[in-house]
């Protein structure tokens, strides 16, 4: 069977920008195919926490997403900003202010390309054990984030996950590496 | 605590279109935080499937991903085509195509959000058992696309999900259907 080729990148245009994500057109050549343009979306690294009290509860935020156009439940995450030191660091802020919960333990699960066919950048997920309620949630007065806390016995997460009130593939990969590819030693 | 509001959508325009995606700008209303613009990926529902040989081995697919401007290997999978009739369908067509395996049986496993805060479609999981090899990937000539076929046995797949060989989360996800959340009955 033949090997498969690499492609080898021309040039690179943004096309469109937005808030979140930028869209690029890139230009590239590949020995049997020629020339093709192709489309990726640049995003900061992104990360996702599993914040988990000592009583053995997820704790989940409830929140609008404009994509599907309704309500998910998920674990806190979002982008790492230029202001975070590290994806830990970014991974704890958005959990105190999505969900007005901390820990000064952040265990890091694993990372994943969310998709690598048109974006450049990854998802890195983390565990926060015994996390205790510091405040309420930072509602971004002025902005467009509003969540809800929903606290959840861990044993109900594999349940929810497979009939779909737990639905977003990030989220679910960071459950999967929890539980099986790279589990905290201690919780 | 504050119930999280729905937002309503006012007005949606197509800014930019590409040949697997399309990207909107949606302008939203909120009752407490007014008006303001979000960015929606529209792309075809996606499919993913686990071919796996009576030998319990993974058929994966190495492919070069411009997103990521390197090879993945993942399970088969792509975009249900208008001529497809429905999911499972179009997962076994991409089987055939990306890797020149096939099976009559075709087990639905699940359904994810792949990115619910922008994109609206889902992505639906597949395992085909016994599957056997009925001829070559098609290389899609003419077309962009160019697959290799390796064949790892099943009990490899953790340890290569741990160590980052397989790093595509919404290949992690279909895997965790297969393992936790809707293990096929039989294989």
């Amino acid at each position: 069977m033949a090997k498969a080729g690499r492609w080898r990148a021309l040039a690179t245009e943004r096309v469109y920008t937005t808030p979140i994500f930028d869209l690029h057109r890139l230009k590239s050549t590949h020995p049997n195919r020629g020339e093709r343009d192709f489309y990726v979306l640049s995003a900061p690294t992104w990360v996702n926490i599993i914040p988990l009290t000592a009583a053995r509860e997820v704790v989940l935020v409830k929140q609008y997403r404009h994509g599907i156009g309704d309500f998910t439940l998920e674990i806190p995450g979002g982008m790492v900003d230029p202001e975070d030191p590290n994806p830990a660091a970014a991974a704890r802020r958005e959990m105190r202010e999505e969900c007005g919960y901390d820990s000064e333990v952040i265990i890091p699960l694993g990372q994943v390309h969310p998709n690598p066919a048109i974006q450049p950048n990854m998802c890195h997920f983390f565990f926060a054990p015994n996390v205790i309620k510091v405040g309420e949630p930072n509602q971004n007065v002025g902005g467009a984030e509003e969540t809800e806390v929903r606290l959840v016995p861990l044993a109900n997460i594999k349940q929810m996950i497979r009939a779909g009130a737990i639905s977003h593939a990030l989220v679910i990969a960071a459950f999967s590496f929890f539980d099986l590819y790279n589990p905290p030693r201690s919780d």
